[in-house]
């Protein structure tokens, strides 16, 4: 059975979900199995055309808003969140979408962007699979 | 020896810890040990009539302040903080309380809630635990 | 082999780098390795003169400003965040910088402490010595 790493993506913020998407994407091309498990913020970027609308964790630090992030991002030729998540899905990593956040918050299935998510699921499935990781993170 | 979950709750919103306690109930009832080491804000929240009070993570988001969360999760039948912290402890998932918060922050073993607590402890009984455990997080 | 701990540091928060460092030396003392990878606003504090620099993760809270957390942290007798991370490099805690850090913000080598920096690094170091580790967190 391959390693496994498991993250938990709370936080809805653009540079943590980079971070989950690069260390998603480096585990998987390392041959491990990856599942990230979208809740509350996380699972607000799953919904249609949101995925890149996060805030960053902390506007105006080292002097850079967003935009500016965004540009140097692509001056230095780093993949887009968009092309992180489709790298990430194509290696093989699991999205999953919280069902509990989905009644907390009234988000419908319909809300959501049926090609990034890969199941629905509750605590039950993160725990049974949190267990057998190597790796678990909490964004 | 059953598996371990071992979580530091260094942070004091309400989302966090309903997710902390979410994943720690869970993990209980699928015969894991849980342990969650309460630090900084995340000890805030084990003051006498505290629980409840932390803030969203993300104000506004999706539209919705605490309030509105607060009446949905009611509406959809989903647990409060308080029934979760107390499934947690009768399930016997263990709280800890961070010695060296209570030294920088000035607080007193009275202004906690007693019922709440398990121990009280330092680093070192983390690192043992964390290091034979299953699941490490950090919230 | 010795046990391990891999901490990515991505917030550049006083309290949650504090808590890195308490985490990371307590963990040395009982004989475990420890790797530190610091990214995005984690990163930033690696910059000469502003290891203390970062905000407090929740100003205000408990009625506390920076200022007077580290007022209470000298009363308490408490070490500061330098001391923290000298003990740290000093028993031997690795601190890597993330590349794909410093090409998106745009640092350069000279900008950064070379006193505290280890190595540089990109996502698959981290993931070799993660999946390996016995207590991996995201901070």
């Amino acid at each position: 059975m391959a390693d496994k790493a498991t993250i938990i993506m709370q936080s809805g913020y653009y540079d943590r979900l980079y971070s989950a998407l690069v260390v998603g994407t480096g585990a998987l091309s390392m041959g491990m199995d990856v599942s990230i498990y979208f809740t509350f913020w996380g699972l607000d970027r799953l919904k249609k055309g949101r995925l890149e609308k996060g805030p960053l964790s902390r506007m105006n630090m080292l002097g850079l808003g967003k935009w500016m992030v965004k540009r140097k991002m692509k001056k230095a030729n780093v993949r887009s969140l968009k092309d992180l998540m489709d790298d990430y899905i194509e290696l093989g990593g699991k999205v999953l979408a919280c069902d509990m956040t989905m009644d907390i918050m009234g988000v419908k299935r319909e809300d959501l962007d049926r090609d990034l998510i890969g199941d629905y699921c509750a605590v039950g499935t993160y725990i049974k699979e949190a267990r057998e990781s190597d790796i678990t993170l909490f964004l």
